[in-house]
């Protein structure tokens, strides 16, 4: 049944030498790489406006010189980032980066980070994806979170029956996106430039402000930046590049950032001149494209393309989590599971547990991506100031022509992520303090893990040069425990004659009369096994039976003894049949494998009705 | 950890032999076996009133002649059930009355009925002492569900503890209940005869009412009749009473009957006078003591000992739930677990199923007695139909002196039982639909319980006068399934060749590169052992090694040969370590006990570290 169905939802099996990879036209490149970084369009500018709005709306003109500066820290992020694409043609995602140059400490910092960003990536972009829905359609809002989380688990199954990464199909949304936004910004700027739009909306640029402060200021600017995530997609994706990679993919990198930018600048300077407010219900950019075209076909088609890239951002999170999630279970950071490719040839635990998080943070944070953009932010700065620190300690280290301005480019680099990180903690803590938490955890667990796994290796290893040494069958002491005299404990004891000399059935009762009682009928049986009478007071089977199985492990351990548990076990054929019977013989199985060397054997009967 | 949290909760675990019973005086026994029976007087009237409301205050007047219909069944009920307490002094519970005299089926209904009646006893009452505490502080009333909720697992764990359902302790509410009841009658009596209470609040005996029909009127009497639920038992408790028990027995159930017909008269009588109408946030008890008393001190008193007794009520299904289940599962109707006693000689498993499924009552019919009544009371009925019924085919059957007499009583009681049940079906379909599902549906499940278990004890039965025949090494295959070689490879091999000769390793990969990589390992090794290397394009390792070992099977099978799978297995020492290992051991181990007479030997290494 469950077998079927996940045959029908997941697809058939594919061969492991279905595998394959296959280049990235620039312009394919630049759609499927930039899904991420230009969705973040969709919420970006709404969150400088939010933490303005907190003052007055007097206060919108701010946005404007806030903008430029994000625009400053993206031209120093696609730099630095170019540099980075050069430097590891082969792929250099923050985690690589920092492991190699920092040390394996730094690098698990950034793993960590970026294990937890890429579940916020999922968690923010579908719910600001749900927003851009809601917003369209106002009666659904109070629906959600589920719809949020229905998209989750959309995406999810997508990804189990495996989604080629360069499907074609991946691509148009994400030009619609621009040309839609393209459009809208023109055609906004065409009204402000033929004055349809009254000036009077909005408050001129200088405005003094009552309360504004360089703090609110840094806080509307840090909301800012979560425009920029997703720009480091392009450096861990060089080798799916046509030759010459490294120049197509920091050219495709330059391209989206000019792209980024104008589409930055463009909301945020139409959001400003139109007057557009924050509001619970209806985004920003919802609210723009209604002002520039009423709420007509082209609204209906910027929403719809919004939504996607949203979606489809989301989906890139579900390329890279369970794919990071792989190299730290190769490197022994984390569960083998993660390593082990699914039936459609992904990394099926790896995104069933992004899944998990990302809805659990959802539901959590009630899909709203106020409370999850600054956790999200801060879980893509510290990888990017760590890759960027990664980078100069290289061209430290390693000195190549040119050196002393590749240096330069990646320590301002550096050090606006670090002023950013560090405006995040200052002005947001309450929102991003959680962080302080999880990352460090994460690292903490891949230490414990790793410790583990080292441990498991040494321990395992065997010398095959060394000749195998021999059991004889009489130092094979077997125990059968019994709860009476019936076919399968005949199978049992027969099995038990076959393997050694040394058979003791065992049976816990409790009263002495059942005891005796079966002990009657076990002589009269005349099968040459000890019987042994356990007396259980207190009705356990498992207490006594333990410290027997204890007793004779002791005194098998003097005489170079082997013991063998053998477990007499009926199978029922239907599930609801097992409910029938108890499952003592799997709890003491558990309980003496937990326990003791001691070899445990189970003697099926399979039940024919 | 959990064993230390559970001994702190539940108490130490009790010998088998400090189980004991204890004789009931009459007037304690009268205390406790009757929570039940007094304690529906805090719902029935009320559910009388609601029928009624539902046309018009004018009707309530009608209250007073349902009473009336109700004190005759009352009556035929009492004297029914004194009769079955002669007949049965060792406890005639529906379920042995109708087993016995009208067949195994009929005893199987009336149990299944009184199965979920049990679950409803305590649903109903919980919620209803529940409505007794919002009623007096209309601030608990949003937590409703939730206290109830809390009720249940309070009375559970006092349950698991082990309660004497003989503990005095219990008889202190009932009495409580009944002079707090009495008060309030006598008070409210003398009020009205003292004039101090308007004749305007009430509609005139006999004031024609539009839209009354006889549906309604058998609707509203319906409802009072769950005002009898919990009669029956006295005659479950027989063999509890002091000699002579049937005389004792049936005087008690005389007293108890007069109890609860002058409190269900004077409380139906006083609502009627004192005008008082069912309201949603507060019970007719709470309004009507209210009125007589003002929220004094006795008001208090009165909810309070209301609320006990409820709770009282619901520790009766909690006594008569386990013992019934433990029944049927002695007669092989339900699963084996029912009959073990817990660490406290309690029946737990049937302690925690009654408790979870009461638990789901309360929630999803939201704590709201009105929609749980009408159920409960065709689970009373339904079994108090088929006892009556019983003692009547008991008489025709025996014919002791005086028969005539008995049926005729009998016979009026079922009769009246089944004019109930009818009208139930009638007026209030839409409510009790459920029990023509789940009543057949638990006899269906007891009958396939009873099937399975009858099957089990056929197919395992076994001979002790037949010699046991032996197995001889060499029939022995054994296979190894190893995924590298390791020391617990390196264990199992050697335990492996101590059984037999004839020893097979096989490894299971995913490319031909690994299998004979592995291979030439294996032969530099010279253990000895046969490998054997399957390939596995779909990187699944149980289907194609199934594949292996069903194929060896047959062979086996056609040589009379036993096949034995020894599963090398690590085993962490840490519950976390257990993620971070497949436990595919295990998923091989359930699948080949599953499919085939296959031994299966687990041979472990514990992990150091």
């Amino acid at each position: 049944m469950f077998k079927k169905f996940k045959r029908l939802i997941i697809g058939k099996p594919m061969k492991s030498t279905e595998a394959q990879e296959q280049k990235l036209s620039n312009a394919k490149a630049l759609a499927i790489l930039s899904s991420d970084a230009l969705s973040s369009i969709a919420y970006g500018p709404e969150q400088i406006l939010i933490v303005l709005a907190s003052i007055s709306v007097i206060a919108f003109w701010y946005s404007l010189p806030i903008a430029v500066g994000v625009l400053i820290l993206l031209a120093a992020l696609i730099l630095s980032y170019r540099q980075i694409i050069y430097a590891y043609p082969g792929g250099g995602g923050a985690y690589m980066v920092a492991k190699e140059n920092l040390g394996t400490k730094f690098g698990l910092f950034a793993g960590g980070s970026l294990l937890i960003d890429y579940v916020l990536t999922v968690a923010v972009s579908v719910s600001s994806g749900t927003d851009a829905i809601s917003s369209t359609f106002p009666e659904l809002h109070p629906y959600r979170v589920w719809i949020a989380v229905g998209m989750v688990i959309f995406i999810t199954l997508v990804n189990l029956r495996g989604l080629t990464e360069s499907a074609s199909i991946l691509a148009y949304p994400v030009y619609a996106f621009v040309i839609a936004l393209a459009v809208l910004i023109i055609t906004g700027l065409y009204q402000i430039l033929t004055g349809h739009v009254s000036a009077q909306i909005h408050p001129a640029i200088g405005t003094p402000v009552m309360g504004i402060s360089l703090f609110l200021i840094l806080k509307a600017f840090s909301s800012g930046c979560s425009a920029l995530t997703g720009v480091e997609a392009m450096s861990n994706a060089v080798p799916n590049f046509k030759d010459p990679a490294p120049k197509n993919a920091a050219l495709t990198l330059s391209v989206m950032g000019i792209i980024l930018g104008l589409l930055f600048t463009g909301i945020v300077f139409l959001c400003y001149w139109y007057g557009i407010a924050p509001q619970e219900k209806e985004t920003v950019l919802s609210k723009l494209s209604s002002s520039v075209f009423g709420r007509n076909i082209f609204y209906y088609i910027i929403q719809a393309a919004t939504a996607l890239i949203l979606i489809l951002a989301a989906n890139t999170g579900f390329a890279a989590f369970p794919l990071l999630a792989f190299n730290l279970s190769k490197d022994k950071y984390m569960p083998r599971a993660f390593k082990v490719r699914g039936d459609r040839l992904g990394y099926s635990n790896g995104i069933i547990t992004l899944a998990l998080a990302s809805i659990f943070l959802i539901i959590v944070f009630k899909g709203n991506t106020e409370n999850l953009i600054p956790l999200y932010a801060v879980g893509v700065f510290l990888p990017f100031s760590l890759s960027q620190t990664g980078m100069i300690v290289k061209w430290l280290k390693t000195k190549p022509k040119g050196w002393m301005g590749k240096l330069a480019i990646n320590l301002t680099g550096a050090l606006i992520c670090y002023l950013i990180l560090a405006i995040f903690f200052i002005t947001k803590f309450g929102q991003v303090w959680m962080s302080l938490i999880f990352i460090p955890l994460a690292v903490y667990i891949f230490h414990k893990i790793h410790k583990h796994y080292t441990a498991v290796g040494n321990q395992l290893k065997t010398d095959i040069s060394e000749k195998l040494s021999t059991i004889t069958s009489g130092k094979n002491i077997v125990i059968v425990p019994i709860a009476g005299i019936t076919k399968v404990v005949k199978q049992s004891i027969l099995y038990a004659k076959s393997l050694s000399d040394n058979v003791v059935a065992v049976y816990v009762g409790s009263s002495q009369e059942s005891i005796k009682e079966l002990e009657k009928d076990w002589r009269k049986w005349d099968t040459g096994v000890k019987f042994v009478g356990l007396m259980s007071p207190y009705r356990s089977v498992l207490t006594p039976l333990s410290q027997f199985i204890d007793v004779v492990k002791e005194k098998a351990d003097a005489s170079h003894s082997q013991v063998t548990v053998i477990m007499p076990q009926f199978i029922a054929k239907r599930w609801w049949q097992r409910f029938l019977h108890n499952q003592s013989g799997f709890l003491i199985m558990a309980n003496v494998l937990r326990r003791r060397n001691i070899i445990v054997t189970i003697v099926p009967y399979q039940l024919e009705e």
